[in-house]
């Protein structure tokens, strides 16, 4: 069994967004899929992301309020949600004092 | 985009463990992987499990103590576990009031 710690993990950032790529665990033979964690201080929001894989977002720390073609979904701990391919979003922390942190996962979208 | 709520999710249960697996959302299609919530009372532990898929979980809620091989991994709020194939695990909440709750995703391995 292998662990990943969040906090230990090498990081970059992405505006104010801390995000910890998943690439430097070297799974790519064992996982069907990309993943990463990125963390949305208070009152900040990730820049708008667009691309053509699927992605799968579990959140992990606090409220995401996630912007999609003109609507609004509000996401708490423990929930999910999912992108489909090139579907445009930004993921807004409207908390005044709690972290946001998201866990996603994004593969390719399958021919069949 | 879709979401997803665990405290609606239709759920069964596995001893005390609260189990919502992903199967009732029909998306075998879009995701290259099999996925399920499970939360652990207090106290409790899940039942040794021990299968082909590889399964990488997520701690969404609670903190994990993880039982693989003679081995002990605790695993925090927002942190990742990867189990191999065939790897027998239990999982254990030590907390004497928070429960646990665990995303997992898991899928066969490659022949790769």
């Amino acid at each position: 069994m292998r662990t990943f710690d969040l906090s230990t993990g090498t990081d970059q950032y992405v505006k104010d967004l801390r995000v910890v790529r998943w690439e430097q665990y070297g799974l790519e033979r064992d996982l069907p899929f990309q993943a990463m964690w990125y963390s949305v201080p208070p009152g900040s929001e990730s820049p708008v992301d667009q691309h053509p894989e699927l992605e799968l977002s579990v959140v992990v720390a606090g409220t995401a309020h996630v912007v999609v073609g003109g609507n609004e979904y509000e996401v708490h701990q423990g929930n999910a949600f999912l992108l489909s391919s090139t579907e445009a979003h930004v993921v807004q922390n409207r908390s005044t004092d709690l972290e946001l942190t998201v866990f996603s996962a994004y593969w390719m979208p399958s021919d069949g």
